[in-house]
């Protein structure tokens, strides 16, 4: 996970960023084992350090060096059975959200993130399906839907929806989390403060 | 409404931002309106610009000078009838959110708001209760439940979490809105434009 979330580098080393970024994901983890689904399958750009993540939960994974949509686009094509493709930046995701979103009857069901992406995406026809993440994907996922003519439900949550690329995404984290990620920022120091308005990011020196 | 949303001043202009903070309103009203609750009343500090939005949807209202802890607390401490307080700067709000917070069965039902806020509060038993709002009221509410013995459940809401204090928050109204305040907004010239990353605000000129 080199790279992963760029737009924390004030806030976090590289380092930082990156176990930031595992224990995101085994979060994402723990969640999708508590529900209902059948089977989870991790997409990673590189096999460094997932193994060690995905081993003690018995999840399986795909090294696919290309883009995100490429990389999925490459197993909707023949995917016959419903698919979830479900971020893994999402440390407050529960079982609970899953099963709810698994409820719904609607071929295409998108929980939104923050600012107009898309963080999980159930697909009940995945070859029917294309998808194109980046900027606004939730505006481009509905678009796909509806030219395909596929049903559409747009599942609002608040703990699919924060996903944790800027500043004021880890102050929810923090507020609202007890997994990994939550841990892990607590044990750099970070903290919530904030007497008036808004509370603020803080860590202590 | 005079000196509404102050953290909005940067991109709104006084009469703007009263403008907008009516708008709300009126969104907020018509979600109770379409709920099940069979009481409304708006608590407002001045009477100025009041009647003309509730009226029309034979919304009661009063005028409490005070602040806002005072002037809840004052009307808590007398009622005998379960109390759900929601605040007015949610224009995504919609029934069924208020329904299904109805639908609990604990003492005190938060819905959090984006930063540690509490944005709807229902309280069985309204005089075992007082409120705090300001700064992280969430865990200050939590906190008054747990030293009076109220069962107390946390529901995370997307369309009850997105408040408008701050400019990224003008962004999920753009993105999801589709009431009076989104619609003021975009007559005022702003959308959303991102081709990476999340989207930005931006207005025409």
């Amino acid at each position: 996970m080199s790279g992963a979330k760029s737009r924390l580098s004030n806030i976090l080393n590289d380092k930082e960023r990156e176990i930031f970024a595992f224990s995101m994901l085994e979060d994402v983890i723990r969640s999708l084992k508590s529900s209902s689904l059948d089977e989870i399958v991790i997409l990673a750009t590189s096999p460094d350090g997932i193994t060690e993540i995905t081993a003690p939960y018995g999840v399986e994974y795909l090294v696919d060096e290309r883009d995100l949509n490429s990389a999925i686009n490459s197993i909707l094509m023949d995917e016959v059975d419903p698919v979830m493709i479900v971020m893994s930046d999402l440390p407050l995701l529960t079982g609970s959200v899953i099963d709810e979103m698994l409820g719904f009857e609607e071929e295409v069901v998108i929980a939104p993130g923050m600012g107009g992406g898309t963080n999980i995406l159930l697909l009940r026809s995945p070859s029917r399906f294309r998808v194109d993440y980046y900027g606004n994907s939730l505006q481009d996922h509905i678009s796909i839907a509806r030219e395909r003519g596929l049903s559409l439900r747009i599942y609002y949550s608040f703990l699919a929806a924060v996903d944790m690329d800027e500043e004021s995404d880890l102050i929810e984290l923090l507020i609202h989390g007890d997994g990994k990620a939550s841990s892990y920022l607590r044990s750099l120091g970070f903290y919530v403060n904030g007497a008036s308005g808004r509370v603020r990011l803080k860590r202590e020196v």
